[in-house]
């Protein structure tokens, strides 16, 4: 309820008109005032500083495009000059994505790799090699890297950092800022870490925020891999919960007769729905798709092609996960009451197969009727999900504060 | 980002001159304009709206109070003229509270009432009559009944005011909203219904809201009564999905080999950690505390002496349900990391036989180290959670909109 000051006024109005026209398209600055309340002055001196920054970037006259009146010249997002880069550790592979402003993937690779064998220094070295390589593919095309942001299938301290506690990559209270960091040179761009499962949920979400249907505020994201995650967007927030540990669905206790689990317990939802536990059941310990060294999704190709066929042990596998699935999301749509449920990593590979069982669940086992309204999705973000919505992070923070990004630093400054 | 125009600005800024004379207490009008950043005119103009609304009044003067310079007269909250009413309807008892703007308790009543077992019609006939009862004590005080909020044990359309289900009532689709208002008359202030788990939540919130600690922004809370309900409060925002049908918990299917619930399936969590499902265990069919036309605090003060008393058989069921009651909690827990899991309804009243393997299971079964820092404490609000909660909810539109609240109905206007 306090005025703000000069600097963090003008930082907000920078925002103010670079959200606008990512939102709205490219616009005239009489237009962009029109639409803020900003006063045209305001407006030409902001549209200077952000096109300065290489956020924005003069387009067509407007008479060009059909329009009424004096021909003024509109201003548009320009894509190219900043980007950020997600990067992400799991049990059986690395990857990495650079997006630019608007989106567009500048470079994307995964890395099979048995991290659950390895310590985790060599990951660390590993992932540094896959950063420094998408940073070195946004350099060449002329552009910035505006952070990179870790995701890891686990427990994580934003404030600090650190990752507390990942069961299946047996890994507890790493760094992994600091060691990254010192791993990249101390770059100048900000370097963070967020649970894999939460970064889904917001790739998953912004992806449902584009286009002029009513859009979703509510969703939960299950990655499926050997561990099995969930990450929830309410209201059109995400659910960090009170120590930013929420979204541990892998761990819910619903199958007291389970196997024991990568933490430790016994009983534990991914026991019986995680990828592990889909291949015990479906293919014997020598069958090379275990084999983490090769890629999962090849892997999971296999699968599918059995199933295809017919195979019955693979279908049983895929059915008995299916009901498994159906227990375990009949509970997070009771509590949540989602307007959508998105399989995402293995889940969304196999769902063909998963969907339907997950479906009856729901519309069996909610007290809401029809589910509560619920639909059952398959992400098409495959395992990419991790990345984009890391790389997404690092965007939106341009899009909070487009100071973030130097003026020095961009190709476009004088 | 368009201007509001100037009616909706002097609402918005009325809201906030009320607002922070609460948080902040007593205040000089030209304290209140350099806090606010308003000019001192406006604020005059404001306090003298909000005074003759009965929102505010002239408190003492400033120099009176040992404030150096010029003695300044202050505003403060004029608690008494304005006053939310909560009412509601759950299985064995209907309850009806007012509130004044303070936060005062002006009246508080329930009624045990065998609801499952009556037509809905009488039930809110009865309810109607605890209403009036409760309104005509704000009268009396010559305050003004700000808003009423029915608190109902089911899923809710808010949007129709119409209780979509209620299984443990027997209802469906009852337009509980109308069927009140023509009972009570077409009054003038706005009638809502909400679930009484989220009405319960919001009141524990808001007591968690007072004192100079860190506040509490995720909470969880448990309504133990028939049927268990969960309200939830995430990043300070209740929680209530995608078609307001969050919070079911009560239908979590997590055991197996439980009984039939009032909803028709098996295994849902209430069908082991319900009232009924503590009752079955504990007593013999015939025993008195199972009968619901008696006060359901008297029938737990039986049970709690009792367990005092060292009754193996109370023990036990006290036991089990503490037991299913932790598998259940630590569900809860791993999804939303809760600050504090607070224990509503029965399960307050029993809280020291209930709490420690509720604590047990939280810390042995979430995956985050120490419960995710989750602490479980008893609300003290017992069975008046749901109303409380109620009548805040029409206290906060007060807050929000002071316009709400007539000029000509108030006592102090000219």
């Amino acid at each position: 309820m306090v005025a703000a000051d000069h600097v963090s006024l003008r930082r907000n109005n920078l925002s103010v008109v670079l959200r606008h026209v990512r939102e709205m398209g490219s616009r005239s600055r009489a237009r962009i005032a029109a639409d803020t309340g900003l006063n045209k002055a305001t407006v030409s001196s902001l549209v200077a500083e952000l096109v300065e920054r290489g956020l924005l970037r003069e387009g067509l006259a407007e008479s060009e495009r059909g329009a009424l009146g004096r021909p003024g010249q509109l201003v548009e997002l320009d894509g190219s000059g900043v980007c950020g880069v997600g990067a992400e550790i799991n049990v059986d592979y690395l990857a990495v994505t650079a997006l630019d402003l608007s989106g567009e993937t500048v470079i994307e690779r995964r890395l099979p790799l048995d991290v659950a064998h390895l310590d985790p220094g060599t990951t660390m070295d590993e992932l540094a090699k896959l950063i420094l390589h998408a940073v070195a593919a946004v350099d060449l095309r002329g552009g910035q890297t505006a952070g990179v942001t870790l995701a890891v299938p686990g427990l994580v301290q934003s404030a600090t950092g650190a990752l507390k506690l990942a069961p299946n990559l047996g890994w507890a209270e790493v760094p992994v800022v600091e060691a990254m960091r010192d791993r990249l040179g101390h770059p100048a761009y900000p370097l963070r870490v967020d649970n894999e499962a939460n970064l889904a949920a917001l790739a998953a979400y912004a992806e449902m925020q584009i286009g002029p249907e009513d859009k979703i505020q509510d969703l939960v994201l299950l990655t499926g891999a050997v561990g099995v995650g969930g990450g929830m967007v309410t209201g059109g927030h995400l659910l960090r919960g009170g120590r930013g540990f929420s979204g541990e669905v892998g761990h819910m206790p619903v199958a007291p007769a389970g196997g024991t689990c990568g933490c430790g317990r016994t009983g534990c939802w991914e026991t019986v729905v995680g990828l592990t536990a889909l291949l015990n059941k479906a293919t014997d310990p020598d069958d090379p798709v275990r084999d983490p060294s090769l890629d999962v999704e090849q892997r999971l190709a296999e699968i599918t092609s059995r199933a295809d066929a017919g195979d019955k042990r693979t279908l049983k596998a895929l059915a008995d996960v299916g009901s498994w699935l159906g227990i375990g999301g009949a509970i997070l749509v009771n509590i949540l009451n989602p307007d959508v449920l998105v399989l995402g990593g293995y889940f969304a590979v196999l769902g063909p197969w998963l969907k339907n069982p997950l479906e009856v669940a729901i519309r069996d086992r909610v007290i809401a009727p029809e589910g509560g309204g619920c639909r059952v999705i398959q992400s098409d973000l495959g395992f990419t999900a991790a990345v984009r919505g890391g790389a997404q992070i690092s965007l939106d923070q341009v899009f909070l504060d487009p100071t973030l990004v130097g003026r020095e630093s961009t190709g476009t400054a004088q």
